[in-house]
């Protein structure tokens, strides 16, 4: 029979998978003899058997915990249930991946009105006894029962208004024991049942709840966020209770080994004494910072200092822990690999490795590719900041220049972001409730909180600028307006900034500056380049975007699309007359005009990007495209062109497509208008010779795209290779080009080996190929996607995330046969997954030569590259 | 070296490939002894070679043809270019299939104007040699020159006329010598050159003409019609010329060996005497039937027809000649397997086999399945033939009901069925320029020519009505009227009807009735049925579409589109009210209100097909298209469901999509709407349950549309399973059912073994497989296809013959990985393909189960089933 209940000393780090990370982790700290409080894992399976059970327990599992119970009472000399001598527990989650505050926790469980007598007698300390116990109720009625904490909160506030009192820990030992009680009639007055007496109960209860908490909205919006696989499920760890809240020689907190905002290397963190560990966490009282705790209590300081390093060293990565300090003893609760900041995320991953902790690979594993986003987007201009208005400081819990309308509550910041507007997310303090709206934002500022603050962890796991702690500024709910210190009142809607790096906001919107990769970034990014096979190339169209790709480390563009280059105004107007021409000679004489334009483009392009190759796409849209939707507009059109409105209507018409995305598009176009593709190859082949003559070494590469036959292929690059010969005859001058294509029909997949007969290249546009292997239409799909993700039948966006089961194995049918024909052919990838981590270590893994991106993509892109390549190898 | 020209005697008839048909059988024929003249066949494979070197003869193949000239000089003891003793020649194209009239052919080769006189001397009919030289530069300047005969044509007739003369043969030998002598200044006028007096030159020349006809527009057309490939190229047969024209004695004709047209076993066939060949086929006068030869020339006839026996034994076929009777000495010149009317096909097939002359195998692969068309199209009531206005009477060349509007030249005809409306081509006579309008036609009429004429080879070719020869109707071109013989005068747009069958011609619109299979016909289906190992089902939704399958022989509904039953206007109401619907609780209100017509509309499908299975295909297309388009109509949809109309509007525009194609359809709606899939079961399970309670087997196979992931159909087969349960529970009946899905998404071809985890039974949907696979929309690649067809990118429509290479091995590797997770998957298909016979061959060769398509459809697939089952064996 499989093993379901797992002893802490049973386990270590590597089963994370069985274990969940913070059972693991515990597992192996028990191991290597940190002071951790005694406790066993339900393992992951239980919850896949628990969901697969109709969501209930099986009865052989049930005794598997007990069993559990009874070995921590041997253990721990106490027992579960017994008034004399209880065990109290910790219920907790824990999955394979961390996701901070996504799920429940339940503590002090195991007490009831008969042990919490005997506790009282036994401990002389009744007010942390009942503060234990109401505690207890609130969570259980939570967590477990799916009722609201608010009635219940609601009343300790009243509670402590009655008695004039701020905080929780100003109220005595008989304040406590009536808000308990007062907590037990709420309970059944909102729960419609009595507490429950029975540890038992309890205990199985509330691992049930646990289980159930796999699947709350907030954890599952969490997984899709960051692609964890809702099949995991989570571990439940059942811990013996230590408290922080004995008294004044106890307290909880927790820290990071380094500091997660810049990666300094020093001790970080917050405590509250006299206080469990949810109180930090959810930035209820703003508590002191580590390095108090020197001060308060140095033996503990000193001893919990030396245990982060040795954890550090043990896992090789920065250490997120957890601790108690239960009447001057220290215990660590949990320990994981800390969430931080990407400039942090570099800094520590290059001192570590100067540090001797680790090798250059380990590094470059340790640092996300999509955190290097945040790295790469701009800054505020130092002038900007140097006349900015500020209007207060907060806490900078993670970097970032945010700016934006605010908002004083998630929905709205959604409601505004799906508008096109940029929107900051300004509240009291945030819950898990408000993860989407953080999303949406460009900045989080909190009034409370510090940096261990639920607001502070999700923005930087997010990469999103954010400012915590803030109390000089106070918000006014019912009015919807931010009030600073100097009593400046700013309405929902207006315009502040936040610097994330400093903590600092100011009013108004303030001029930002592009990033660049210098310092530790530089170096680091250095190391990434030794260790990748893939290149990285950017998708690019205009000579800025090309020297932007360039100084990020392009090494190509791997994708010019020609189209975007007909829309500007003095441009759009003989594109528009070539479409609408008659004839072949009027098309060829729009073409003329369009023709100066497009070469110098190229040469542009060319020179930025030189000596790396340039692939040009060739016309791709479906010309109806080009033309004007709006009446107005059309007559316009009519009108410059001198042509009858009715005839521009009818052509118009004529032109429109069903299903524009399988229409008269790609090669089809080329193929009916060949004097399109003629201009276009004079244009590349021009424009090479010209910037050829100039020293410069080009390499364009032309692509055909929507390719679904060879003889399509054959047919265009017969044209292409005559007039580039013409034009190379003409000027004298010889250009190496290659022609190839894009796969990115299924069909082309499928007969690779024969396309390949006349590609040099091929380049998967994964977008293309993404809508017609599943038979998505990108534009339309938004519609039944998401209630795809909502009843699990997809876990993430194919377009964004390369469906490797579908998609991937036609491509790899592709290189297969591709290959067959043409072994040397290059092989790349131009679609958005091009961009993306995940599809990137499948490109690797599947030998492509290149990816391309969009310009700020490309450090990201040689990030996932390298870690592909040593993860391949490891 | 190669091998590129072949003397008769080196080749037999296997040879097709190479030799073309006309050159194989003249080899074959000239081996068993048969009366033909002398010549050689150069190869199909120059003709690539000719469109290999920039259509020009390659210098070693002009040897090799002039290498075969002397060789031919050998054998006739004459000399090509030498006046006193002249080989002269024909040169004719023959390609691998025939192609009747598509190509060119050039009579008389090696004259000019010494050779003229020499002969003259010798022979002493002038009438004839100027006749023969006229003939040739016609000939030459039209095929070789590409110059139109136009002038050379009215020349004739102006000629004659001034003469008072009509018929040709009427001329004497010093007109034949005037015309002669016009014709050569005509050709220097029109070719603006000497007609070439070399006969090298003509020949070399010649040859090359004839390949470049098979890229003329008609051979194109002619081919994609048949779908020929563009590849195969064609042959040219040099032949030694025997003369038809030589005076009383001589004549030329053509036969066939049974009737065409009834399949009666006669000798069948025209000649007239006096004449070239040409002047048969051409109808330019109306030729005798063949048994006026009997008394004619009685031995000459009895040579004839034993001869067609023999050939007809020879070849297992009946057969086609061509003879040429010269001063009573007969000659073959052609012999092939002759085409025929469905009618004949079937009564040819069905006596060989009771003659002992073939088997039952090659009885079936005798008739074309296409060809079954044309006999299960509807016929004449014998009520409306006794109450019709009988206006004409012609041959009945080509069997049918022709009903139609008349127009005098094919354009008007191809307009006119654009628009939608059935068309009758009347011609004095047709020419190959016609065939396009032909096959837009109702039925084809002609004034003159007869059984073998252009217009009666190409119909029965095309399985058309046609009426021939009738010279008692009178053709005004100018004021475009037909004018019967009692002077009723009908106009351009009247209607008239063509009975193929007898030759009659009726005016206005005579009503038709259902055809039946009775006779030779179900026998030879019979047969059919015991050869093949497809199963054949049809795509029915309604009773009616159902009777008429299975009286045809489907074996069972592999598609019944649910979504045609709710355009019924009472129905369409709720349906409408449904997609509008607000809430679910709205949604299942109006599906209720379905629900009694769905139920009932499945019983009666159950009834009409059992024992058989039906499959069941769930509502598949987007939601926006049974919704209104025009403001009026939107108007009274939102007056009935008493909504807003604003509020509609914004509901329409809401569902619109960019390419609906890819959009909200299939699957995705039952995952959207789970209640429509619970409608659709119970209305499938609770007609069951009916049927069954009458004692009657049902089969219900439920498909669900547009998987790509086998989560889709999990969840949607969890709602059918969940629905029937409880529907069988509340009536405690059991009803045997299967859930399977279509494949026709590239994904789910890929992923086939993980959704045949859920899928009883594959279903090809290659309709959208194939626009998926291309990225062709269906509804839009008209506008480029005909550009690809033209440009020969595409041989062959996708849609309609299914693309083996590309979809096929979507096809092949989903029934790989589909059996090996569930080894008896039952797969059928039933795109549009499993009704073309070409495709039906692919599903047999690939091991499917079965084959769907049109209830009209359902013998041709048997037929073509059985064809694909003897030629895999065989």
């Amino acid at each position: 029979m499989a093993k379901n209940v797992y002893l802490f000393k049973e386990g270590n780090k590597d089963m994370r998978e069985l274990l969940g990370g913070k059972g693991a982790n515990l597992a192996e700290m028990t191991c290597i003899g940190l002071p951790v409080p005694s406790g066993f894992t339900i393992s992951t399976e239980v919850c896949k058997k628990y969901y697969d059970n109709q969501q209930k327990l099986p009865q052989d599992i049930q005794h598997e915990i007990l069993e559990g119970i009874k070995n921590l009472e041997k253990i721990t000399n106490k027992k579960f249930g017994d008034p004399t001598n209880p065990l109290l527990v910790s219920v907790r989650s824990g999955s394979r991946a961390s996701m901070p505050g996504m799920m429940d926790t339940i503590l002090n469980l195991g007490m009831n009105d008969s042990i919490v007598e005997e506790m009282i007698k036994i401990n002389q300390n009744k007010r942390f006894v009942y503060d234990s116990y109401r505690r207890l109720i609130m969570m259980f009625a939570d967590v477990v029962k799916g009722a609201s904490k608010d009635k219940f909160e609601k009343h300790l506030e009243k509670y402590k208004q009655s008695k004039n009192k701020k905080y929780d820990i100003e109220l005595t030992e008989d304040d406590m024991e009536k808000i308990a009680k007062d907590f037990k009639e709420i309970y059944k007055e909102v729960v419609k049942e009595d507490f429950p007496s029975d540890p038992k109960v309890q205990l199985l209860e509330a691992v049930c709840a646990v289980f159930k908490s796999w699947n709350n909205a907030r954890a599952i919006y969490y997984r899709k966020m960051n692609g964890i696989p809702d099949s995991w499920g989570t571990a439940v760890n059942v811990q013996e209770m230590v408290y922080g809240n004995l008294g004044k020689n106890s307290g909880t907190g927790v820290a990071f080994s380094r500091n997660p905002a810049t990666g300094e290397n020093e001790l970080y963190g917050e405590y509250l004494m006299n206080a469990q560990g949810e109180d930090v966490v959810a930035g209820v009282r703003t508590p002191q910072t580590i390095d108090k705790l020197a001060e308060e209590l140095p033996e503990v300081y000193n001893q919990f200092k030396t245990i982060a390093k040795n954890l550090e060293k043990h896992y090789k990565d920065m250490q997120d822990m957890e601790f108690t300090i239960e009447n001057g003893k220290l215990y660590i609760l949990q320990t994981r690999n800390g969430k931080r900041t990407a400039p942090s995320a570099i800094k520590i991953a290059v001192d570590m490795v100067n540090e001797g902790l680790i090798s250059k690979e380990e590094a470059i594993l340790m640092v996300e590719p999509t955190q290097l986003d945040s790295l790469l987007h701009p800054t505020f201009t130092k002038e900007a900041l140097n006349k900015g208005n500020k209007i207060g400081q907060g806490l900078a819990a993670s970097p970032g220049a945010g700016v934006g309308k605010i908002y004083f509550n998630a929905q709205d910041v959604i409601a505004s972001s799906k508008k096109g507007e940029d929107a900051i997310l300004v509240r009291l303090e945030t819950s898990p409730e408000d993860i989407e709206g953080m999303n949406y934002a460009q900045g989080v500022l909190t009034i409370r909180g510090g940096m261990t603050s639920h607001a502070a962890v999700v923005a930087r796991g997010m990469g999103k600028c954010c400012i915590c702690g803030c109390e000089n500024l106070t918000i006014d709910e019912k009015n919807k307006t931010l009030i600073t210190k100097d009593g400046l009142v700013l309405k929902e809607q207006e315009e502040i900034s936040l610097n994330g790096n400093t903590g600092e906001i100011y009013q108004g919107k303030l001029a930002k500056t592009e990033a660049t990769i210098s310092g530790d970034f530089e170096l680091f990014m250095q190391w990434v380049d030794e260790a990748r096979n893939l290149k990285v190339r950017a998708n690019a169209e205009t000579k800025k975007d090309a020297l932007v790709a360039r100084k990020l480390g392009a090494e190509g563009i791997g994708i010019c699309r020609t189209e975007h280059m007909f829309f500007e105004e003095n441009r759009i107007f003989n594109f528009r007359k070539m479409i609408l021409a008659e004839d072949e000679q009027k098309r060829e004489e729009a073409l003329n005009k369009i023709l100066p334009y497009q070469r110098k483009d190229f040469e542009e392009l060319y020179k930025a990007m030189a000596p790396y190759p340039v692939i040009i796409r060739y016309l791709d849209p479906p010309l109806h495209e080009f033309l004007p939707k709006e009446e107005k507009e059309i007559k316009a059109l009519a009108d410059s062109l001198k042509i009858d409105i009715k005839q521009l209507k009818n052509r118009i018409t004529e032109l429109k497509e069903f299903n524009p995305m399988m229409g008269h598009r790609g090669c089809r176009l080329a193929i009916t208008y060949p004097e399109i593709a003629k201009m276009q190859t004079k244009a590349v082949i021009e424009a090479a010779i010209n910037v050829k003559k100039e020293g410069i070494n080009v390499k364009p590469e032309i692509m055909i795209p929507l390719v679904g036959d060879e003889k399509e292929l054959e047919f265009v690059k017969a044209i292409v290779d005559e007039t580039a010969k013409q034009i190379m005859q003409e000027n004298n001058c010889t250009i190496k080009y290659m022609v190839g294509t894009m796969i990115e029909l299924p069909r082309a997949a499928i007969l690779a080996d024969e396309i390949a007969k006349h590609a040099e290249f091929f380049s998967f546009g994964t977008n293309d190929l993404t809508q017609m292997t599943y038979g998505f239409s990108r534009d339309d799909a938004g519609k039944f996607l998401n209630i795809y993700y909502n009843k699990k039948i997809l876990e993430s966006d194919p377009f964004a995330k390369l469906d490797q089961k579908g998609v991937g194995e036609l491509l790899k049918i592709a290189i297969e046969k591709g290959r067959k024909t043409r072994a040397n052919i290059e092989l790349g990838i131009c679609g958005e997954h091009g961009g993306d981590p995940a599809s990137i270590q499948f490109c690797n893994q599947i030998g492509l030569d290149y990816v391309s991106c969009s310009p700020y993509r490309v450090p990201i892109a040689r990030l996932a590259a390298a870690r592909a390549a040593i993860e391949s190898k490891n």
